[in-house]
């Protein structure tokens, strides 16, 4: 076994720092909006890490066991991934101290918290960048990145031209990873922060350092650190390349929820075409990188879920219900587990309402028995997963998680009709007579010649063991 | 007392530490230059502060007992005056670790080490000043600094024209220490490194910061630190307002190097008048604060004095004889002892010839025995000042330092002929029949009839006890 024990018994929860909240008042940017505006690109609305700590009751009755944090380093952006510093915690969100205390809270609470590693490109800002504008040709730091010629313009308009950058972005210049000292430099930040007690790293676009070594060294620097460190890939497309001994342990499935989105929102999709997308990526990776996918509805990348899903609430509530039965680790972007809205960058980075919770219960309680039900029940998180039925006619679709003598079947209706279905359980060894019921409500079911009888509201599923 | 009690008893030596010694070829930047080749501006040689540490011996045979050190935080230059990052070594000179084992060989040698404070400016890679470029009007740094209007432009050519900078260099903007957030940074800064265990802090171009609460507030930081820390201020002219209470310990006394260097090197300054000059230095100030000067005869700024002296070695050594005879601090910049010659900056900014040291020893042993002799006689660190004698036509000069019952006889020929010269030593408490000597040669004398009857050599001197 050589991916992290504990990462297909987590439940991650996504934080974008500046929006989760504002612990210290203190540490805000002057010019810092009042909480809760309309999410702009610019500008910062004070979340902080001490927001983080100060909210973990909020955090532990959700039920979260793992978080991934979007950067945290000193950035001159509100979301940081424009780096300038890798060792140094963004001033506006606080300090190493505050950052050891968040450990402190989430590692006595037996959460995990790994950090969003930038390492294809860094800020125009960063150290090295600054001595190649300020000396040019003569700075001990050209070959840190790819120069094509001198004088490098950093700051004109249009894409950058002297130097590559990430989508040619002038304000992203790449990293020359060939180059050992920036090597060097890039290992050094990553054990760094695992000494410090991180327990891993979501590395943001990897494939764009195309060298298979790099990420072997990088994988080697960061399991000697800690054997137990979780890397996972920012991968957006199914590719077996990136997982295993010399990469990542898991990667962003983003296959799996742009799957779920396309099943729940057109009806283009068959039932089978969705079986067969999701079971692909299962059968693509070794099972134990398939336990450590790390399963995301929606990130800071994406669209909000519940916009994303058309504001309807039952397809929300369907699609955390096939995510939670999926194997790999189930991800929660902070706020997707209370309806936040809004489109893609910076629409899905709004504040998090703590004003207004009391309103958004409903979702808010699903959540919350989907993860409860996942961390009581092993078959959920380790169970292997089988088909159990297709009707591409009525949209309906069941799937089966079974470990030992456990099996939970998974029953979903992806319409607007209520659909009353048979299904064969032979495979799950349940025998005639046994009574079985929803987990996620009251009814109960009895097996009758090796079938089960259930009847499926309009854009719901079950849980039934 | 408010100037600390140890800065009369000092003698400094001030290295810029890139051309000082190279003691970790690790560290080197990668296009670092060979030892000893003429320096320009944007070139590094490999110093660093292993390389001090190493040569502690050296600075122990010498017999100094302070280091006023030139920049050391991260820069984007070989002077390291463009500063990027306060709170760090910059990594061509090692790490943390290395300025502390470097303060603890000192320390544990009795020897003070004082750091150079850049205050006025940052470099313009400085985070906070990246944060306005990157964000513009937008960024919550904008009132770090003077900005004039926006967008600014910080690579174009030619002089800022968006923001205050000195001199005008875009590469310098300015902080605006108005700026209650700016005006902390600073005074953490300030603090940081005291309580790290540096001995005090030169401050660079001070009087552009025209504001006497923030030095007031900077002196009150230090101090409430290490009450012992020593302050010094770079102030080129004459001036009243920058020692005291809420201002500097002492300044850099260049007006007393040009002064020395004008008598020694032109006809046009008679000896009365030079006495003058130097008197009235001594009468500015209160007399703690002259005893707390720094008295430079070359630093990174000017020349080197071999060079200015004309090459002349006797000049040179009569130059050292004043300087080590007046009450301050005298400094030694690293090299001057040894002759090192070249003109302004870069050229005053050369590597040590660690390997040319034994062609050098005359003008070498010479300011060992001027600094052993100033660390044996308390008279010459704490003793009154008086004039003796001048002799505008003859060019003769002769000064005394007294304590209680002690004194020193100071005589300077600065003309090319030998001077016999009768001083009235009645001021000195020299009765009849005392035989005195003179503590640089072999030469013995008796006092006759109220007078003591000398013979001095061309551009030569003595100090007779």
């Amino acid at each position: 076994m050589t991916t992290p024990y504990w990462v297909q018994d987590s439940i991650f929860y996504q934080i974008f720092p500046d929006r989760f909240a504002n612990g210290d008042k203190a540490n805000d940017p002057v010019n810092v909006q009042p909480w809760g505006v309309k999410p702009t690109h610019l500008h910062y609305m004070g979340g902080d890490l001490q927001g983080i700590t100060q909210k973990f009751n909020y955090l532990l009755d959700l039920g979260i066991n793992a978080i991934y944090l979007n950067p945290i380093f000193h950035s001159t952006a509100n979301h940081r991934y424009h780096t300038i510093d890798y060792f140094r915690i963004d001033p506006f969100l606080g300090s190493m101290n505050d950052f050891k205390a968040l450990l402190n809270v989430a590692h006595n609470n037996n959460v995990r918290v790994i950090l969003d590693g930038v390492f294809n490109h860094c800020g125009r800002g960063f150290f090295a960048f600054i001595n190649v504008l300020e000396n040019q040709e003569h700075s001990p730091y050209c070959d840190w990145f790819h120069i094509k010629n001198f004088p490098i313009n950093a700051y004109g308009k249009g894409e950058a031209q002297d130097y590559l950058a990430w989508w040619g972005f002038r304000s992203l210049p790449k990293f020359n990873t060939d180059n050992q000292q920036t090597r060097k430099y890039l290992l050094d930040v990553a054990r760094f922060w695992i000494d410090q007690g991180a327990d891993g790293w979501r590395l943001d676009v990897p494939n764009e350092i195309d060298d298979d070594k790099f990420w072997a060294e990088f994988r080697d620097t960061v399991k000697s650190a800690n054997p137990d460190s979780y890397l996972v890939g920012e991968i957006w497309t199914p590719d077996r390349r990136w997982v295993g001994e010399t990469h990542f342990d898991g990667l962003m499935n983003y296959p799996f929820r742009e799957a779920i989105i396309e099943f729940l929102t057109s009806d283009v999709l068959p039932v089978s075409e969705f079986a067969n997308r999701i079971e692909n990526l299962l059968n693509l990776y070794p099972k134990e990188n398939v336990y450590a996918m790390y399963l995301p509805l929606g990130t800071h990348d994406t669209e909000r879920l519940f916009s994303k899903m058309g504001n309807n609430l039952e397809k929300v509530k369907l699609a955390f219900l096939i995510q939670f039965a999926f194997p790999g680790a189930p991800a929660v972007y902070y706020g997707d587990e209370i309806g936040m809205q809004g489109g893609k960058d910076p629409e899905s980075r709004g504040a998090f309402p703590w004003d207004d919770l009391e309103s958004r219960t409903e979702l808010h309680n699903w959540v919350k028995v989907l993860i409860s039900l996942r961390k009581q029940l092993p078959v959920l998180r380790r169970g292997n997963y089988q088909r159990i039925f297709t009707d591409d006619r009525r949209h309906v679709f069941a799937l089966a998680r079974m470990l030992g003598d456990s099996s939970v079947l998974v029953a979903i209706n992806a319409s607007s009709t209520r659909r009353h279905v048979r299904f064969n359980v032979l495979d799950l060894n349940w025998g005639d007579g046994r009574i079985v019921r929803n987990l996620l409500g009251k009814e109960e079911y009895i097996v009758s010649e090796g079938r089960l009888a259930v009847s499926l509201p309009p854009w719901g599923g079950l849980w039934v063991a």
